[in-house]
């Protein structure tokens, strides 16, 4: 199906999917390799065997390229990196997904690419605004799913939307993270897990 | 008994608390002129009439200076800035706290401050530990007196400490101030004040 599917684009427009998809790989290759401040679109581009013409064709800076290849990253293997589990008990299954997100804070090499996204999406709306669409909001999509199960399961008090219930959860831990407020371990994963659900729960 | 007391002090020491003083006003008065970049040791120093070798006697770069200003503000005036009111309902005073954030958030010039000191604190782990211990740490010292009231009144569980507490009601505006993750309103304030009032109360 995917063949025959391929074979029905016409040949430019599948160069210039490959390309594009060439730029995104190289780029996500380079942020495992080096740190984020010295990759650069020339590096992106010679990874990539494309031009840089064609790299600022459809990303404004690398900053953009690196921010959709880690989205791309997470559609490619969903069940890694978006789906959240579904055991039935609520506060097991967000205190897992804390504890993963703090496990990965703890990676030196993923705290320095994050920390330099931040800064860059601090000073440049136009990559906040990307970051919020195509992070943010597709795992608030899957963060929906589960909450949908929760809310059938009488799990989840109505009066709560899911970006708030999101933000209840997530944003505890990016703030301690970011202003190093505290120790990031798996205890306090699940408090903040433990603390959304009571919030969160009918009554 | 203050001018006493300063007449006790050696007079060199007494001139150079002075200049320390000058300098932290002198900063304090240029954040509310001037966007942060701007901002140079130079015009500090010029403003204060003090050296720019005096300034960095006392702190290592612009930055440092403006946290302590920011600092000194809120300890010259506790009751403004530092204080949580006690009316009795825990929900309702820190729903007052979290609307008054969400108000200077939406001030331009503060916003642009915020942001370009968490900037500064994501490039700089010194910056970032002092914004931890002269800010939000004394925030924390004042949480902590409104919680210690809550707790005797039989309002807070037992098993959440302050800090826990504190960035339970403080990170989602924080969150959704940096990521622009939807709108920063009174009710939104209100919403948050209301679950973590949910998270803390005992059963």
């Amino acid at each position: 199906m995917a063949d025959a599917s391929i074979r029905c684009v016409p040949s430019a427009t599948r160069r210039s999917e490959q390309s594009r998809r060439a730029a995104l790989d190289a780029a996500l290759a380079l942020v495992t390799e080096l740190p984020y401040p010295r990759i650069t679109v020339d590096a992106i581009a010679a990874r990539a065997g494309v031009s840089k013409a064609t790299i600022y064709r459809w990303w404004s800076a690398k900053g953009a390229l690196v921010v959709e290849a880690l989205a791309q990253q997470s559609a490619d293997r969903p069940e890694e990196h978006l789906v959240l589990p579904d055991t039935g008990d609520l506060e097991a299954d967000l205190a897992g997904v804390l504890r993963a997100i703090v496990d990965e804070m703890a990676d030196p090499s993923y705290d320095a690419l994050m920390r330099a996204l931040s800064i860059e999406s601090l000073q440049d709306p136009a990559l906040r605004d990307q970051v919020r669409e195509q992070i943010f909001g597709v795992q608030l999509e899957y963060v929906e799913r589960r909450f949908a199960a929760a809310r059938a399961a009488g799990q989840l008090r109505d009066d709560v939307g899911t970006l708030e219930a999101f933000e209840l959860f997530v944003a505890p831990v990016f703030h301690r993270w970011q202003g190093a407020t505290g120790p990031l371990t798996h205890a306090y994963a699940d408090g903040v897990a433990a603390r959304a659900v009571r919030a969160l729960r009918p009554g």
